[in-house]
């Protein structure tokens, strides 16, 4: 496989073009950013650990029936990726309320809910990513019914796959971010990556966290938090 | 009917006991808040207006098969309702883009929608009402998901019923806000007020607003405005 033009670069992945039509070679990047891209660093070494987690969790969720874009792991920063045209809506999916949850609805930091809390977000950054709810989807013509519902269809089966994942290494799915796309035929597939990038996770006995509040709120090294989840899921680490 | 203590002063009304049980007073004051209350001003004759055109829809819906908590107008000012429990959770209905929509998730001002959109806001002055979904509502157990689907369903009700009563005077129904309350028995009943305060209202011909915007943008007097839609609905302007 030969990797081609550079077809796009997002705030934390470089996207190209192979020789083999419908397949993109993805690099991660070691750069991190937070609200909306107003706090910014490079932390040496997120790009290896969120391309090699989300390489683990993406052929974990493929044994389980759970099909994504992902096709294989090529190096510690990159992966092959089948090519899909991304839907502008961000799958957040919550078990336990973290975040602007707290802020902006009065949650109790740490409530677990009765059941997971599906939501959608306008992936807008103009617009700094708003809440939607799935009738502004059809009106803004993102996504038809039959999409919303599919999109959040597996984005409770993730959930349930990955509540097992993380629980065999003691660490608690607070909640997360998936993203969707439409391959050539116009099926939702599950894209973009599950890492702590994009997963709120807590150690069960501790409460510490293994994701990016690491980075958003300076609670701690990220990649030492990063390492512990690759490191605990059986990843080799450095 | 006797006016007995007061039970409650929200921004825009005062709601008093009654020797009757179970039926309340309501007297509508001249106050006009906007944006959470950040803009203030008395605006001589609004009580009567919103209490005369909410009287008077509240009556055209009942003929309609459509039940509120409105018994009868007692004045100008003043009617009398059934007590309820309201539910804290505002309903917004929009058929066309306007307002807050515009703002936070990009749609065009005037556009159109292929079949109304609900919306539901946490009615919470701290929090600033933000928006939430159903799963939300839940999480919060501000109402049970058999009350939100019939919120939701009662919602869709009066909105086809208050599009032909405004298309009947020229108007344009662009968006609204209802409020829902328990009943002793526990039912779910539409409550609150129906007013140019609760519904962007546009003329057909000129697109001029007749609703709160007016004093919200100073876009113009809003007394002006409301009396127009009074007197358009057959009420006797003073």
């Amino acid at each position: 496989m030969e990797k081609k033009a550079c077809l796009y670069e997002g705030k934390a992945k470089r996207i190209y073009e192979t020789d083999k039509p419908g397949v993109l070679w993805v690099a991660y990047k070691d750069d991190a950013t937070a609200f909306n891209g107003e706090k910014k660093d490079v932390l040496k070494g997120k790009g290896r650990l969120n391309n090699e987690i989300s390489s683990l969790i993406f052929s974990s969720l493929a044994k389980k029936g759970i099909k994504s874009h992902f096709i294989e792991r090529l190096s510690e920063t990159e992966q092959l990726i089948r090519k899909v045209t991304i839907i502008p809506v961000e799958v957040v999916v919550r078990n336990v309320a973290a975040g602007s949850l707290v802020k902006r609805l009065g949650f109790q930091r740490g409530q677990a809910f009765d059941k997971p809390i599906v939501e959608f977000y306008y992936k807008d950054d103009e617009l700094g990513d708003p809440l939607m709810n799935e009738e502004h989807i059809q009106a803004l013509k993102l996504a038809s019914e039959d999409e919303v519902q599919s999109m959040k269809e597996k984005a409770l089966a993730v959930n349930e796959q990955l509540i097992d994942i993380f629980e065999s290494i003691d660490v608690q799915l607070i909640d997360f971010k998936l993203e969707f796309g439409r391959d050539a035929s116009g099926n939702v597939l599950l894209a973009d990556e599950i890492s702590p990038d994009t997963c709120r996770l807590w150690d069960k006995k501790t409460g510490e966290s293994f994701d990016k509040d690491l980075f958003r709120f300076q609670q701690g090294n990220l990649q030492e938090g990063y390492e512990t989840i690759f490191s605990r899921l059986g990843g080799h680490t450095q």
